[in-house]
């Protein structure tokens, strides 16, 4: 089954609010293996929704079209739906029952326009709203099926989930379905990633795509089949081969998030960290304070931002400063050793570098940075030359960084294993 | 001019990250004037992107396509072009030399499936990539004009700003243009500020939007007139009277950030400062160090998470935090009057709250912050109930303290002139 969805508003077209209903129905079909070809927006005029509803029903089995179903005169989806199917448009009288007792409960009169709103083409399966007034509607046309959803989000999501879910649930099933699975990796850029697994698969079945983010790369391995277990099975086996091929870089799947798995793991190990960070200003401290119950893991961190606090709190010798620089190895390991001693923490983790855009040298240029880890087997530092602007730098600094606390703690349950 | 922006890429179809380029080109073409008739998002497939380019070629004078251009062999916006234009794809050297350079200083060699980057249709003119390897194109092609943009949001807004953004105001002259600015206000609700300023315009023509931001409200002023002039001073009338009306709320315009307005300001007065977090964890530190040259101002902090360090490093007395907790006035300015003495700086922020999910109590319910200014003239604090979740409770607790120091900033100043 293959599906088109048509967003209809203005507001989108311009940039006045984020098209929110792509990503959410777009993970909805994809997770029912329903295979989305085409995201399509149009604004609030008749003649360009009735052009882009032609062209997907040439194309699509499946066309979602949301919003314009309110009451007032720039909505226009029922009308343009009824006008190019060539169907007339009936009213629905439980719906406008719905739609006065709606109104009667907020101690309102119905406004006139809003008998709009009960009016579908011919045929409609009207799919009830318990949120707002305007009902939704399917239609199976042809071999077509066109599904038409308001467009305020809290609105179209229970529609969605009590009424079209299950629909296509129904339909999808005996069709082709997609089965995905995301395999996240770090401390490797994406053409690197492409250069150790392209061999395995591209743009076939199953196949194999790449996603660059700041310090990450996600490799999206998906399979489609005639049955769900099939799809599963085949993204299973490649999987299993492409993780084999990127295992050190791996630090999660799907939903993941290197903080929160750095959590987990900590927490496993009954282990404690604090950080101490100059480059990163606090945005380590940040990532691993976002999860929920960090407290149970990270103790506290210095933002050793001038040599006086690396000096002064840290207790970073002044030679160690004068000698190497603030970007050194050298430094990284005293600030990494001292925020462990400040603190207590098993584990201490520094970060030091020059995120731009001054401060660079030919020796040490915009990108250098040093990350060392002090745990209580001793002290091991990193050196990284991070890509792109303060941000880019920044955000490599953390991800390596969390990534080093990772990569410890799984080295050390495996030495437990 | 009528414009069509076709996204590329899979992740988009199937949900798994949002579309924000749709908001930010569709508000930056909307800005200059040109009408945006049609968003169109399709995967990375060759036949049905080219089937979108043939389109939107028969329909639109400018064509945006994100997306597409990395190094990987999903990356097919350059062959599809080239193809549907009948245009040979010719090497550009400068381009092959900047990624060579690029990959260089990150002391990587060049992969070789990066020389596809460097690949363009004939005639395209190149906009380069400050930030990332992948330049963009320019094509005038008979009346029309294509724009090939890189889809990282980190690559493409620059390259907009640079040089898309310059070339589309000389060409979109002539016809109705529309001005905006935006007004920064902080420290005050959505439903607040339109109760002050919602008399003096809506959506007509002048007109006042609303967009809410975690601890931020912007407000847009925008007008639409046959000349840039004419609009402008629409827009600058409007603004005036809406500025009066919030002038205590208001830190910046446009592309103004709290923490650069923060940084001048320490920067004008020569005063520096270090900060004490605890529910933020790092935030407030990192937003500060997020400012080129914020080492100039920003002498570093402390994360104090558990109460040991608040006790050992920041030397808040065991008998308050014991007496009235870690979340409590007296707590505040114990961290304030700490960081302030430990680090040496001229202010000392600090921040203690309860971010949830977990932690609160009907006395001491989640999003209660304390906030603290130590200054050389006292120390102030602040209590604040932040609504919403983990994420907003942060976000909004960094806003105000930022606030915090611009206004005692702000307020010295004023007794200065």
């Amino acid at each position: 089954m293959q599906a088109e969805l048509i967003f209809t508003g203005t507001e989108l077209l311009i940039g006045e609010i984020v098209n929110t209903h792509a990503q959410y129905i777009g993970r909805e079909l994809a997770a029912l293996g329903i295979e989305i070809t085409l995201h399509t927006t149009v604004g609030d005029q008749w003649d360009r929704m009735a052009g882009v509803l032609q062209g997907a029903l040439e194309r699509a089995d499946l066309i979602i079209i949301t919003g314009g179903l309110g009451p007032t005169t720039d909505d226009l989806t029922r009308d343009t739906v009824a006008r190019v199917l060539g169907l007339p448009l009936v009213l629905d009288p439980p719906s406008l029952e719905h739609i006065r007792r709606f109104m009667a409960r907020r101690g309102t009169v119905m406004p006139e326009n809003m008998i709009r709103q009960a009016y579908f083409p011919a045929g409609a399966k009207i799919l009830p709203n318990p949120v707002g007034t305007a009902p939704g509607a399917l239609l199976e046309y042809r071999d077509r099926v066109l599904v038409l959803l308001p467009g305020p989000p809290d609105e179209l999501r229970p529609m969605f989930a009590r009424t079209v879910r299950p629909y296509l649930a129904g339909r999808a099933r005996g069709g082709m379905v997609t089965r995905t699975r995301l395999l996240k990796v770090t401390g490797i850029g994406e053409s690197a990633v492409q250069q150790l697994i392209g061999d395995l698969g591209g743009q076939g079945n199953p196949g194999i795509a790449y996603v660059a983010k700041p310090g990450e790369v996600h490799v999206r391995i998906s399979a489609k089949a005639p049955g769900g277990a099939l799809a599963e099975q085949m993204v299973a086996d490649l999987l299993a081969r492409v993780r084999e091929r990127l295992s050190a870089y791996v630090f999660g799947m799907d939903d993941d998030v290197l903080e929160e798995v750095v959590g987990r793991l900590l927490t496993q190990r009954g282990l404690t960290v604090a950080t101490a960070e100059s480059c990163t200003g606090g945005l380590v401290a940040s990532r691993l304070t976002s999860v929920p119950g960090s407290s149970g893991y990270f103790l506290g961190g210095v933002v050793a931002y001038h040599n006086r606090i690396k000096e002064g709190v840290l207790g970073v010798p002044a030679g160690v400063l004068k000698e190497y620089g603030a970007v050194s190895r050298e430094t990284a390991v005293a600030m990494a050793e001292g925020i462990r001693r400040l603190t207590g923490a098993d584990l201490g983790l520094s970060v030091t570098g020059i995120a731009g855009p001054d401060g660079g040298t030919p020796e040490k240029p915009v990108g250098l940075t040093y990350i060392a880890l002090a745990t209580p087997e001793g002290t091991s530092c990193r050196e990284f030359h991070f890509p792109g602007r303060r941000h880019g730098v920044r955000q490599g600094a953390v991800n390596s960084g969390l990534n080093m606390i990772r990569l410890y703690l799984v080295d050390q349950q495996m030495a437990v294993d």
